[in-house]
């Protein structure tokens, strides 16, 4: 038997219905005949209006602990409320406290707090209505990701996060060890020596579960990872975390254009799901943080992305009258400004750019028959940049050896990556996706350690 | 528009119908008139089986490279099969090769390969019938674990992987570090001087994440955690993994009791699920590898849990005419053996132990009045003992500062967790569950490293 929650009493209890709620003091308010209390459990944004009457037997003593912050458990009787905004109130016949909270000590008042501020007190940040909304919002995204590829038959794959390799060959990546970092072991020839390590040889953070998806992809057709994964990228910036979690699906028998579908259909289904899931958190965000989010949710649903290729986007960005920081050039990548130019100022609505030049890109990203471009895209959207990127991958063993040497790479560190395209190698291709710069997007928060429970950044790993 | 599976396909197609599939060619068996080739796209344990007609234009060339392994594309006109066990077979009109698959170099060919042997080619096992039928599985649990949590209002947190905090004292974790290895830099006295490592002090892989989900449990009511978790234990058993993903529910204004309940209606849930979802998987598990795995899920499903104390448990055992490899003692912690005797001897079915010796847990369980015993439980599980570890927080700041100091453990580093305690504390309690364990015993399969697409364990970091 679960216990009633609260989003739930307001949505559906009836007058004259006894009801028993558990939660947190939000504000406590006296009048002359009786105080309001308002409660708040997590289920929802709203707060459950509480009254006390004054004709309570212990009225006083029960009043004086109900501060912020304090754990009470309410029985009482629905009633209509008169007040506006909200259906009903519970008369309170009973009230237990569970544990106090001393308005003299606890860090969150009534008043507004800095989201910086908030970030030193991570353990209770989530009693915000801010913060309370980010993370519905979060697990109705994360649900909805779910949602989208089991309807779709494909399987949820746990690929590793410690590895011995380098997905992209790009670094910036944090070592695990089990060695005494005191007294690190050396062989005779001065070299670490790693045998006495846990995994006998130099073991880090995968950067990406790619490769293994595509190991999996081979198996079962359509596959899917969400998970975390690290980055040691030394930017103390708004939008770069140590840890964060990636969705990357990976499709056998599947080409770009097959590619840029699934990935349009997937922001679509998760955009509305959470539109559908957490009306009030989605309106709060427009109305408190940032007033385009419901805009930009309905832009992404009910537009066809824009698909252009690289190269036509290039001769876009030329022909525009807007001046960019950084140059324009064909062979260059583009930056952040020339991504916004194109899906907010020329498109209005996302853009999948596709096509772009070898140079920039990753050895895995089929070569196209000009070669000069690879099979890539990157999903650009209005206020925020790439937010997808994906590629259909070299399923030509010869051509993806040449490119892993071209990189300087070394093809027998890829061995087990290779063997996929020596046996019944097939035409693939798939997406990735970082979460945390999805929940921004949805929700508008700037900083991107406003989106996930406990971030990991330099020098910052509290909680 | 999505290409049809193949498992899709068996079950609903018509005959006379005209449909192309995609995938891998399992076996070819040639005969007179026509060859057969069983391809497999992963969707299911069953293959599709194409008929090659004699009288197709260049049989012969088509049929040659249709090896073990090989990629294809087939087009053909569903037939009722005269042969038993399938519903319909393909007749193909044509067939196009993806890649080909050396029958000389291939390492999975028809005869029966070893776990072990499959263990080092990581990269292609999940192409047989059991590594498939363990990931199909693995995924259907993995969803039916999301389902029954937000079907309950549960939300998804995202737990940090990287942690400066060690849950349990426990030692036996992974360090994390983007020091340089050749040349650790010193203070003057001596000490690893973490300044300028990634985040400025020791940090390491994270062992449970459940003081962070009573974090989030504390403003949502009801959490819960599905990731990586990692142990350092040099172990190199059938039973451990250094990274295994964990479930771990946390859930405000809940006792013992009710915790039992829910992880009871949880593992009845996600057997169930997985039965409906992977009806053939789980027969090809209970003919092939342990005929008791089907027993053991009805056994789950449609029995009450047994409910004893520890206290009662030691008299069983006490009385018990087994004989014993570990000393029965109050006091002393249940071994293996002892687990399964009670389970699967006594009660033939899954018992709950209940409020253990004080001594032999963790330092946050709830202390019980006798003062001697905490608030824990443990699900026994028949065939595999420990499933399920949980119990009632310690919610007292007085208790819980006491016990940590008990401990050995200084209660500053738990500054954050005692503020719980501080603010508004309630009556809290969850449980853990190794998924991997879990994905064991439904299948029956013996070695954990089989269990997960990619194991980590001592000296195994391949893939």
């Amino acid at each position: 038997m679960m216990k009633r929650r609260i989003a739930e009493i307001l949505r559906s209890s009836q007058p004259d219905e006894t009801v028993t709620v558990r939660g947190w003091v939000r504000t406590k308010r006296e009048l002359k005949e009786f105080a309001f209390i308002e409660v708040n459990d997590g289920s929802s944004m709203a707060n459950l209006q509480v009254v006390l009457d004054r004709s309570l037997p212990d009225y006083e003593d029960l009043l004086k602990p109900l501060n912020t912050g304090a754990s009470v458990e309410v029985t009482g009787t629905v009633v209509e409320s008169p007040a506006k905004g909200q259906r009903i109130e519970l008369k309170a016949s009973a009230i237990a406290l569970y544990g106090e909270s001393d308005p003299e000590t606890y860090p969150l008042q009534k008043k507004r707090h800095s989201f910086e501020f908030l970030r030193t007190i991570g353990h209770l940040r989530s009693r915000t209505n801010t913060l309370g909304a980010v993370f519905r919002v979060r697990n109705a995204a994360s649900h909805a990701i779910h949602q989208f590829f089991q309807e779709r038959g494909f399987l949820w794959m746990h690929t590793p996060i410690i590895t011995a390799s380098d997905c992209e060959g790009a670094g910036e990546m944090l070592a695990v060890t089990s060695l005494d970092l005191n007294n690190v072991p050396r062989s005779e020839d001065g070299a670490i020596d790693y045998t006495n390590d846990f995994f006998g040889k130099p073991a880090y953070l995968t950067v990406s579960g790619q490769l293994e998806a595509e190991v999996m992809a081979m198996a079962f057709s359509n596959v899917y990872t969400f998970g975390p994964t690290f980055r040691a990228e030394n930017s103390n910036t708004s939008r770069h975390l140590a840890e964060f979690w990636m969705v990357e699906p990976e499709m056998a028998f599947c080409d770009l254009t097959e590619d840029m579908d699934l990935a349009e259909a997937f922001l679509k289904y998760v955009f509305k799901s959470v539109l559908e899931n957490c009306p009030e958190d989605m309106e709060f965000f427009n109305k408190r943080i940032d007033d385009s989010v419901l805009a930009t949710a309905d832009n992404i649903i009910n537009n066809e992305f824009e698909r252009i290729t690289y190269t036509e986007a290039i001769k876009y960005l030329e022909k525009a009258s807007k001046k960019f920081e950084f140059p324009v050039e064909w062979g260059l990548d583009l930056q952040s400004e020339h991504e916004r130019y194109l899906a907010e100022e020329l498109f209005k609505k996302p853009a999948i750019v596709t096509d772009y030049p070898i140079e920039i890109k990753a050895f895995y990203m089929r070569l196209n028959d000009d070669n000069k471009t690879v099979a890539a895209m990157d999903i650009l959207a209005p206020k925020i940049g790439e937010i997808v990127g994906g590629s259909q991958r070299e399923e030509r063993l010869d051509v993806l050896e040449r490119r892993i040497r071209e990189q300087g790479l070394n093809p027998e560190n890829y061995w087990w990556y290779l063997d996929l395209r020596r046996y019944g190698t097939v035409p693939h291709a798939g997406f990735g996706l970082g979460f945390e710069r999805l929940v921004q997007f949805m929700t508008g928060m700037t900083n991107i350690r406003d989106v996930i429970p406990f971030p990991r950044a330099p020098l910052s790993i509290d909680f």
